[in-house]
């Protein structure tokens, strides 16, 4: 174990908790552990780490302090009593909330001269520690760029700004998109199962596939910052027409089509609009109601 | 024009179909094409094009006749008169429809010794003759491998195998994955949108973290096809708590709630059924029904 790294401090020893405080000892960083049931800090310890027999004691011990626990109220119930200890060093805190929660949390750390970073882990805890996994940072400005060689042992650090509730806001997102693609994924494994394709081979194309799709966001995306949807290659129209191709597909394989109906029900609410000869990116008014 | 590059027929000439003829002939094809209506010709037979007068001379004219147009009861319309023109050729039909279609207009053609290809067009007519494009083919085997590098001038040719329907259902499988993508796209970037991010910045994280997702879908294909579901590093009961922060933020914002609530819905389903400790590829069940 390198003196040189900086120490750090893992509050926090569920899944998650336990991965970031793995993967800080994996890169030589002086670490400490502190867990409410401290029998979890065991096979950490094993691994080089120090558990602290306090909050307060865990607190004092790294330059950087992670807590990744339930919620929010749990964070604040274990650091409002060491708020002293916190003064000076850097809270980053990777428990998840909303964005409201993520600002009230950074105003209490700025009131109590405390460096505050929320993140968003982008990844499951086996993971942390993989340089191509996101981890979303927001808040005080140039803590980031500070300790990215640290937080960089986690996963990427990426650097949403100073507004603390977007690492939140983010990774709400994220995970919705992320269920959506499921979704549609899942929903044409089904369909396309139900004709004796494998899982395997239907995905492979699909993956494939995400990279076109990744594309016209890409494009849309500058529509949708301009505010005009110009209908130059695929209207929302000819979507329509489209998607019936999709709800016959499945019905006529006892597929569920409620994500496809969905999708038409977007889609015509944009043409009842007088959208219809847009891009599929107007449909981002269907959802800002 | 070079007399060594296999002479081809396009019939149809909507956007789609001028596209596939404008591909043929910026790759040196000698490209005979016919349309209902004359007139689409014109600007193709400035670029070289040969306007067939009459379907008949059309269907004679190309050692691959490729037909674009409405539907498949608008194709048979139109070949069922010259079949005998067409014995011994290759139809390729990019027209749109249902698998079942597909599965008949091969039997059709088969009947009348006509080599058939079905396909579906995996872009916009813009993107035809980019070779990052798939173009999904399913038909008589050995003809795509016979005939790859003249329709690889469309796009990058993907042979899907013998059953003729499969390309249509590919096609509807992964257009509804699209339509996913962009609805979980577009209610991420109206819910950023609403704190001000742009949605270009936004996107930009999106797509990568589309790898990630991609990731989940390879490892869970796997799931799929051996029926078993082991919730390693992420359980449906994870993504039920998480899903809560998407809704509240959606809320918060007035954002439009169907999508996520629709996944909450599909994950409750898999939940009741005792399958909360599972990955998230048990939800194919869910669309199983």
């Amino acid at each position: 174990m390198s003196t040189q790294r900086t120490p750090v401090t893992v509050i926090g020893l569920g899944q998650m908790g336990a991965a970031l405080a793995g993967a800080f000892l994996d890169a030589g960083h002086p670490t400490t552990v502190f867990n409410r049931s401290p029998e979890k800090a065991g096979p950490l310890v094993a691994r080089g780490a120090r558990h602290a027999a306090t909050v307060a004691e865990a607190a004092a011990a790294g330059e950087l302090v992670v807590v990744c626990v339930l919620d929010y109220p749990a964070v604040r119930a274990l650091l409002q009593p060491v708020a002293a200890e916190l003064r000076g060093r850097v809270l980053v805190n990777l428990t998840s909330g909303s964005p409201e929660q993520a600002r009230a949390e950074a105003e209490w750390a700025a009131g109590h001269g405390i460096g505050y970073l929320d993140g968003g882990i982008m990844t499951t805890p086996p993971g942390v520690g993989d340089s191509a996994n996101m981890i979303l940072y927001a808040g005080d400005a140039g803590l980031l760029a500070a300790h990215r060689p640290t937080l960089a042992v986690l996963g990427d650090p990426v650097d949403l700004g100073a507004d603390a509730g977007l690492a939140s806001l983010y990774d709400a997102g994220l995970l919705g998109l992320m269920w959506s693609v499921f979704g549609g994924w899942l929903h044409a494994t089904a369909l396309t199962g139900a004709d004796g394709v494998p899982a395997k081979e239907f995905t492979a194309l699909a993956v494939r596939w995400l990279r076109t799709v990744s594309w016209f966001m890409t494009t849309y995306a500058e529509q949708i910052d301009a505010g005009e949807y110009p209908g130059d290659d695929a209207t929302i129209d000819v979507q329509v027409a489209s998607i019936g191709h999709l709800l016959h597909a499945g019905e006529a394989r006892g597929v569920d089509g409620r994500l496809p109906q969905l999708h038409l029900a977007l889609m015509e609410q944009a043409v009842a609009a007088g959208h219809g000869g847009d891009s599929y990116a107007r449909i981002i008014e269907a959802f800002r109601e």
